[in-house]
């Protein structure tokens, strides 16, 4: 049997640890070091149809992984990655911690924003990588051809429509997550700017010189997993072709669906891909474009975007484990 | 016991006819002469824990209404109101044949557009009024403060993101509308600015000469019941206090709240009112605002609207049979 | 104005509770003296579009209440009835504190089992009532006509298979009550005769002297309101016409409905009946009844039966506010 | 690159029959020679994030695959299953045409009831196999180990409540399947001994001369997938460890999961497995068990079972393809 390597997970018992999990118990060069858990270490858990049990966050040797997963929470990862650095592991940071326009604009020094699609050269090369947030995955691989063409109307407002389903929100018991509460309701949060994404979102528009106003406002989702993000961008000329400019951007790409169609979460779900469509909106006076992008929030927008740059840090095939 | 006016109800198989008819049967001064469906006459159905059974369109006599509600389908309703006009019954159609936008850019000549917090007068003093769908009522009334006072940026956009419950897209069974399709999804339809409502929108901002671009990007919520719009307004000039402008202009106005919290689904559902917020973006370079509005599709959105607008139009009190 | 009469709520932060404060809104004879929360008290809260905020459990003066209504955990609850009572109030208490089967076999002495359609002249003298639980409701309601006729077979076994939505596990947040867990989920739970609702039902078998097994197995449902019993009962001898049984027994009931058809969920969700169908299982040695009933969990399995008791206790007609 | 084994789909555009494809296209040994379906030959599908063309039933030349596999509707099966001999292909027939208790008691003649873990051999030396309906194949592996062990008491009550999600009602759009209606509904069908599963389920206990009553009441879940049966068993005698008998039945199966925890749907959905418990009901006069068990309707209850058998009929390994 070929040798595999043996990766760890930190904050294992949330949804995202908990697809972390999944997706390296189900990788053909991986292997599961330790699924470590604070609170909840010593217990039990299903994941992917096999019985695991959680290890103490503080009493693993974070040694003995190649590479380590944090899907700790933001604020408690960046300690984590230190010790991981430490005994020797590279790390993939799904936390905000090390991501741009956090702690500071630029992000931590020497971590790529590991969204994979525009970094992979950095990816590859770096020790530790910050995962990008769900919400600015599908966001800003959905804008990606606009903004490195500088067809983004300077002044303009990129309205970003976005929901979630509730996995997004974590695995820690609240009232306003119980079903009694989400099912049949749908609600805005956030509203007015002031989601914790905005920040890498920003850093990234400005990184491609992108003067526009950006406005995003997230909602929660009656289902379990999906982000679909409707996007409203002002163009500073109109475009004959609008989908050919996504088409030809990702052509190569294998987790990057363009589409006629309009992309759903069913589509997505389960699946390390992004599904994006675009198209003018008819009938205005200044040419508009509707860009509209779906992902699993836990898989794309999480555990699998983390898989994919893992795979470029450990010098495997970017799509190992990760079959579209 | 009190006199009730009989009314009656044509396409009353529906989502938002049986709707009506619940409502008709739990009025105080309303009673129901018929409820009509074409397909399924001689049918009974339960409605508001009640067993009624469908008459034939085609067969009933009209004129035994003072009042016609039609929630027959687009294009087959225009025909209906003429015959319950002819046979003397007022009418509240809920269709969209006789909305300004569609097959004439003012709407049907003399039938004012029932948005009731905009023409109240003009439904007061009406025999027929064109009931607006439910899209347009949650936006237009959301917006409506800032049309008033001019305050939208001229050659800015508005971006509407609204979501719906699958109730909006009818009973008529689809393969895209069954549980199996509808759970744990969320897609986006009519998208580019194509769905039907796009033209009593433009006619009501034409109507107070914005000269704005209107984006518009309709969603399929897995819920039954309701609708959320979500809006970005560029403005003309920075507004202290946002929500002030909404709570003054609605301050007497017994279906519209105000409120500092963004509303959600299930604060309206089963209720006719429309509740909404109003806040500034954070960090934007031009002062724009995020607006939120929720309705129930088939309350305020649909039924209860007209209830309101064929209260005022039989000189009954606009909240009879309405408690909010 | 008619005057009404002050009841006060305790427990009313949780599902019952705020549905006991919405029915108590909307009663044309009761007032809402207070609506008392342990944890919550102070907090503000939305019940049945109005705001109403939360007093302190033990700052409030309960003797302002004519009644009050306890919906106080199990083995909280007995003491605020007691102090309750000094004060002066009659009690409904929807814990089980005081239910046959829990402390002692035949529950809190001169406290009446309220299930309203078998003790009605003992919960009118009473001073407290012991409101039944929301399975016990519907399986007892269910069975009432085979067990005053002794139409249960001796020995036999009555399989009890039940299902309720999420509102009667309560509104304390757990991982299990999560969306994301209950969505697209079902599963039993108590199952082997472990559930605490088992005690209630068999005091009452007992008191008909129905010397059969009971096995009962209730399940999580990913919906917000609603239980439907599933029941199979083997009978003494064969039933010409088992639905006659039902339609004679509760001809007279105003909250409950019999009927040819199968009862579901949405017949009776914000509803105060229980609606009960029965039929032979055909092909069967032995023979066997199906029956069938729905009941809304908070409503008539909780806060309905609740006013429902509280109005003959009051002597105000027993349907007051209840509109079947 | 190894050879694969061609095989077709025939009814492919529903449920079950996209659910084979499915597993067909990720299947190591197997190839999709052909996906048709009648009315929707000719349209495009989504099948596990893959664009597929149906071919139309009547046109496709059966011959080029060694194995079709049936999802087309009871009745209209048996004929394609006899052109499909006669075109040289082995069948796995999911309709319930060729199953025992439905046109003859036994089964068509000499084509095996295939639920696997009781006809493994039948079904590897057979050419067609009549593949179980998705409530059968839960109540019967449920049942199985006190069938062979004559535990069942004679002359008691199996009393099965079942439930199954939305899929199990097939494709084709009605009312009663429409999102707006099954979302926060729960329902019995079928009931009083009526379902068409009842033939096939009471010819299996006849095969193990089980002399007992069956009631068997499906109810229809708001969830996209999974059957979740909950049964009551009257044993002969008490038996000390009853969750042992199934630990022992069922130790070599690799598609049986026996547990103490109780199963439910999100255990099994996606996978090709039963996960059953068993444990006695506390408080009974006669020794009697509850038996829970679930699978993936579209899976193990259809699709999974039928690669399942398939596998063996061509010499494959049996859990090829089926990852549990």
């Amino acid at each position: 049997m070929m040798h595999k390597i043996p990766v760890g997970v930190l904050g294992a018992s949330g949804y995202a640890g908990r697809e972390l999990c999944g997706l390296v118990l189900a990788h053909p060069s991986l292997s599961l070091a330790f699924a470590a858990a604070g609170a909840r270490g010593g217990e039990r858990a299903r994941v992917a149809g096999r019985d695991i049990t959680f290890a103490n966050s503080d009493a693993v040797d974070l040694g003995q992984a190649a590479l380590v997963f944090s899907a700790l929470p933001h604020g408690a990862s960046a300690e984590y990655v230190a010790r991981a650095r430490a005994a020797g592991a590279k790390v993939v940071d799904l936390s905000a911690d090390l991501r741009p326009g956090n702690a500071n604009p630029a992000g931590a020094e020497g971590v790529p924003y590991g969204l994979t699609e525009v970094a992979r050269e950095a990816v590859r090369a770096a020790d530790v990588v910050a995962n990008p947030g769900c919400y600015p995955t599908a966001t800003l691989l959905a804008l990606l051809p606009l903004l490195e063409r500088k067809l983004v109307a300077p002044g303009g407002t990129i309205s970003v429509s976005a929901a979630s389903g509730v996995t997004g929100a974590g695995f820690t018991p609240r009232h306003d997550l119980l079903f009694g509460e989400v099912s049949e309701d749908f609600r805005a949060y956030g509203a007015g700017n002031v989601h914790r994404h905005l920040g890498e979102m920003r850093a990234t528009l400005d990184a491609f010189a992108a003067e526009a106003d950006l406005v995003f406002t997230p909602h929660l989702l009656p289902v379990a997993r999906g982000i679909l993000a409707t996007i409203t961008v002002p163009l500073v000329e109109r475009v004959e072709n609008p989908l050919a400019l996504w088409e030809e951007r990702f052509a190569r790409e294998p987790f990057v669906e363009v589409t006629s169609e309009l992309p759903t979460l069913k589509d997505v779900v389960r699946r390390n891909v992004v599904r994006v469509t675009a198209m003018h909106a008819q009938g205005t006076r200044r040419p508009t474009l509707v860009v509209i992008a779906a992902i699993d929030n836990l898989v794309k927008g999480a555990a699998g975007q983390a898989v994919q740059n893992a795979n470029l840090m450990l010098g495997l095939d970017e799509t190992a484990g990760l079959a579209a």
